[in-house]
């Protein structure tokens, strides 16, 4: 990028973002130092956003690098991993005004302060293609005990944190291809959509109490399926239990079809909350974990031997061809 | 790209390149576990390739995997990190054929194995740009004791593995800047470029003998300087010091200006050969080593108090204006 160089973009820009952990060394090594703390493992997880893939052309920079980071403590929450260090990989575009990088690196900054992370390393470069941003996160979790998607047991109950859909109906609001006159519907929504914030409060608590969990980034009911193939398990799941906002009700209010629009919401991803198989002799002590940590729990359903994903609308079954989306 | 799936090319292809390291989970949950061993820490580095800059346009898409790794692999070398697990992030451009993922994956298996790690986690996507690889690699590294670009003290001897230039030469080879008749020299030469092969077998001796260590990426004099800088130190180093290949000799004596060519041999980069620098009281001990290890080690220089790095060729002085490449 003209008049910065890749040292200088490193040394002025992002080594602030290591605050101080030693193992980081400034960003002036080739590679970094990181230990677990006693009796903790790490865990490892890495995601590569491309422009006008994962997210628009001319997205504001802040909210690339938000989400950047969100996508990956999300992945972290759902291993019940306490988040710690990420290392970032950029690709600028040669095209790109240098304006963007300011922009991007107070983007890291707000994001990995709010969800507790710091820079431990990374690389970038230039190149004509589209900006691509890479991160692989670190974050600790007791040794011996993580939530696995292929982990649930039959007859443990299926949570979801917070609410389904939002970021959805930002993304369509967006495309143009919904409309809503409430503008604080319009601000909710989008804020859901480029600045999703996983519940990282409840990292210790989906660690202790659940058999299995994911992160919603496919969709609800996909990421479901993603538990329920690899444990091997089959539920059913009401879409009138699906936890949506005030917002979205009052949208799902004026469609003229309510299955279809639920539907919608609990396929559209991007959510990046979590779903969670957890026992009933857990599911008290999580529920009430999640309320001390100010995060609403629901339950959607409960796993049943067998394989599949019943899909419902009250007495209604719901047909349901293409859950989530897949790259390529 | 047609046919294949996200999850069907994660699951088919690149699952089996766990070697069912059980923290990786085949590939099936979206981060990894990992646990140094007893005493140790991890050494984590990061890098990106990306296609028409730092390989060529429709290159083997083997030698693309294997320099890949070897990159990331180089950089824990000079941390005197043993390589053990690392992630791996694709972007594969829309047009790509199918074809080169085969290659691709063969080109993984085959230098994870001959370096020793195993995959652990990533993720892959595709969008219109170039082929993109970004690439984090973890090694264990005994904790407190890692040789970094800033530990060097005065007196200790500069080292470098191997020899330098032979991937220069590769390189110029294929841009066709340079010809030369003797076949097996071009296949030395090409092979140095695209199949580097970092002295793994040194990790422990680095880390046991340097105070000082760093890959040489950007070019032997440029990596050096990485290390001066950082350490507040300056040397001297006489071209007809830096070990070349008989293959290399055979090239420098058919050219007219010898000390103009070591020079371009001691900038051209993309050697991954490691420079350190050892104190006096272990440079026997290291040196033994490296004999053990079947890895060449050659002094060229001696650290001294002050700055800079004044580079001759005999009794006279080299001008040296632009040292290294950088990217941006």
């Amino acid at each position: 990028v003209a008049g910065e160089g890749e040292f200088d973009f490193i040394a002025r820009r992002l080594a602030p973002l290591t605050r101080g952990q030693p193992g980081a060394y400034g960003l002036k090594d080739d590679g970094a130092i990181l230990v677990p703390s006693p009796g903790q493992a790490f865990a490892v997880t890495s995601d590569t956003l491309v422009e006008g893939v994962h997210f628009p052309v001319d997205e504001d920079p802040f909210k690339v690098a938000w989400k950047a980071l969100a996508a990956n403590v999300s992945d972290l929450v759902a291993m019940g991993a306490e988040p710690k260090s990420y290392l970032l990989n950029v690709v600028w575009p040669r095209s790109g005004p240098e304006a963007r990088m300011d922009g991007f690196v107070d983007g890291l900054a707000k994001a990995q302060d709010a969800f507790g992370l710091t820079l431990a390393g990374g690389d970038t470069t230039s190149a004509d293609g589209p900006w691509t941003i890479s991160m692989t996160a670190m974050g600790e979790v007791p040794r011996g005990r993580t939530p696995r998607r292929g982990g649930a047991r039959a007859d443990d109950i299926l949570v979801v944190t917070n609410q389904i859909g939002d970021a959805w109906l930002g993304l369509e609001l967006r495309l143009g291809a919904v409309s809503i006159d409430d503008e604080d519907a319009r601000a909710h929504f989008d804020a859901a959509f480029s600045l999703p914030f996983p519940p990282v409060a409840l990292c210790a608590a989906i660690n202790d109490c659940a058999h299995a969990a994911i992160d919603v980034s496919d969709g609800l009911l996909a990421d479901l399926g993603h538990i329920l193939s690899a444990s091997g398990l089959r539920a059913s799941v009401d879409l009138q239990d699906v936890p949506v906002s005030n917002f979205a009700k009052a949208w799902l209010a004026a469609q003229p079809d309510e299955a279809a629009a639920r539907l919608l919401l609990a396929t559209g991803g991007d959510d990046y909350e979590v779903i969670a198989a957890i026992p009933e002799d857990a599911i008290g002590r999580f529920e009430q974990r999640c309320e001390e940590a100010g995060q609403r729990v629901t339950r959607i359903g409960v796993l049943e031997a067998g394989e599949g994903l019943q899909v419902t609308f009250g007495e209604s079954p719901v047909e349901t061809d293409a859950l989530g989306f897949t790259h390529f």
